[in-house]
């Protein structure tokens, strides 16, 4: 199967290199030429996925059109601020598209599939989202994701492709509450990296875990979703690991508010996007477009876009009245 | 109010910290009589909270008559094993009893309120369970729980005892699922650390736990629990903090049992015990007995209970066929 790999992030690449086997060839696309040229030189893409040796036969390209020409399966990696123009180019594909990109796109709030649909309207869409930390993958360890498509043939087909005994591979119809779950659990963990950097501990983190994941249901479901979806792997899975990991880019951005820098600091001084900070704009707006309330989500937004005071934000949260758990 | 602390764990002991205040007469009792000494002596529990000093108007007795007298409400904090035979000595008692201990009965498969039921028919019984690392609440970092009772008003008068701005109380009717959440969980935590002894990393934990939140409802639900519980803090909530946090008992049990000592070796050596290591056993039982199908409960029954090697029971998690997810 010819397969294309469409952004060489930290993701993309370490699928690709799961995904390296002699019946597939695969091509990796960037924008970038020097870090084409630089992983050509070196073997390894250092900057995303460091230390980590690159199967020889993977190839890399920066001319989108060589990348996926006669590709089967295309792997849409790129982050979501850049993900429609993108993608865009790819107008006339018509075979299986999957997006493992976790966002939500600002003023149209769609999730990557929905931008997929009209950038892409003769392709088959799938999304690939669960608790799948990059370098882990890469190291082999063992791994469970959801392959999700509203026609279940697509999803089955991309199950088949990315299914090992190690990256273990489940189905699901609802792309939508996938995509949703992988998408807000970004802003839980800036609110979960905000604890940490404040010294709560994880008693306050569980609870923040508990009360966030029933608010990404409550909003997903306005949206469309499927309720039990929040429970599964692309949920409840992504919300913990990305909550407790240390590996997690949006729970450090978090944290490092919590100890008292300033978000644009932070986000000047980081490598790569950490997806919360767009999502928590995207996601603020999403909750008062459907009336939903979502007060950790509101708080983020404020936190990471209106320069709100940490512990204000963590008072307003702690004073709400106590109540029946629902 | 008079209250009496059954039980001088590490539990007992930060409630007990947690609510002196000057309109409450706070009695502990131990079956101990060293314990009680050493605390008196020390103004610490140094066994069970190290490094934690304790409020002077505390008092402790190893006479459970004298702790109980003229108690209006009752914490029953004692080790799930001894539980029975300790409260069915306070079989007048008819004020209200709250269960903190998380355990699921051998034989009986009766959570800690259904064993109150049979021992102090005549008092009002509530269950209070959340993910709350006892040395945590005693640091006084943010914190929620739940109290739950089905009777609304004795729920609410345990809410009313127990919240503060930095001990967030919720209530429940569903106790039975509340307490089977805190049992079950401590199950699902030892095979997360069996994970981290066996150097996993958190995709394979977070998918663990998402697997094992399901089991934990599906069993929970055939029980006659309420399945939404399971998503709250006494489910969820403590399954994440247990699972992640370095400070639980039970991931450090499954830890060492992931790097090769055995289940023996480790009892042996722990000062106090892991809950998940009977409960395993019961819970395996529950499930058999309502034939649910329980997957993680019985990788971990067997590898506590009947010497399993741990690499067989992660080839046997890891080899079952790839489906949707459920």
């Amino acid at each position: 199967m010819n397969i294309a790999v469409i952004g060489i992030g930290a993701w993309g690449t370490a699928l690709a290199r799961l995904l390296d086997q002699p019946q597939h060839q695969i091509t990796l696309w960037s924008h970038d030429p020097r870090l084409v040229e630089s992983i050509q030189n070196t073997g390894r893409n250092d900057d995303y996925l460091p230390g980590i040796d690159l199967p020889p036969a993977l190839r890399f390209t920066s001319d989108i059109c060589q990348a996926t020409q006669n590709a089967h399966l295309i792997i849409a990696a790129v982050a979501s601020q850049y993900f429609r123009a993108t993608m865009a180019a790819l107008h006339q594909y018509n075979g299986i598209v999957v997006s493992v990109t976790k966002g939500i796109e600002h003023e149209s709030g769609l999730p990557m599939s929905g931008v997929l649909r009209q950038t892409m309207p003769r392709a088959s869409i799938a999304a690939l989202s669960g608790p799948t930390l990059a370098m882990e993958v890469a190291r082999g360890v063992p791994t469970a994701i959801v392959a999700a498509s509203s026609d279940p043939t697509t999803a089955t087909t991309v199950q088949q492709v990315f299914h090992r005994a190690e990256f273990r591979v489940y189905t699901s119809s609802d792309i939508l509450g996938v995509e949703l779950g992988g998408a807000l659990k970004n802003v839980i963990a800036v609110a979960a990296g905000v604890c940490d950097g404040l010294g709560f501990g994880d008693n306050s983190k569980a609870a923040l875990v508990t009360r966030g994941l029933a608010e990404m249901r409550r909003l997903g479901v306005a949206c469309g979703a499927q309720p039990e979806t929040f429970s599964g792997l692309s949920g409840l899975g992504d919300l913990t690991v990305t909550c407790f990991s240390r590996l997690s880019r949006n729970r450090g951005f978090g944290e490092r508010l919590g100890r008292g820098e300033t978000a644009d600091q932070i986000v000047t001084s980081m490598k790569s996007v950490a997806e919360g900070v767009p999502t928590s704009r995207s996601a603020q707006q999403l909750a008062r477009r459907h009336q939903v309330a979502a007060p950790v989500i509101d708080e983020v937004f404020a936190l990471v876009h209106q320069k709100k005071n940490v512990r204000d934000a963590v008072r307003d949260v702690l004073s709400r009245d106590s109540k029946p758990e629902d």
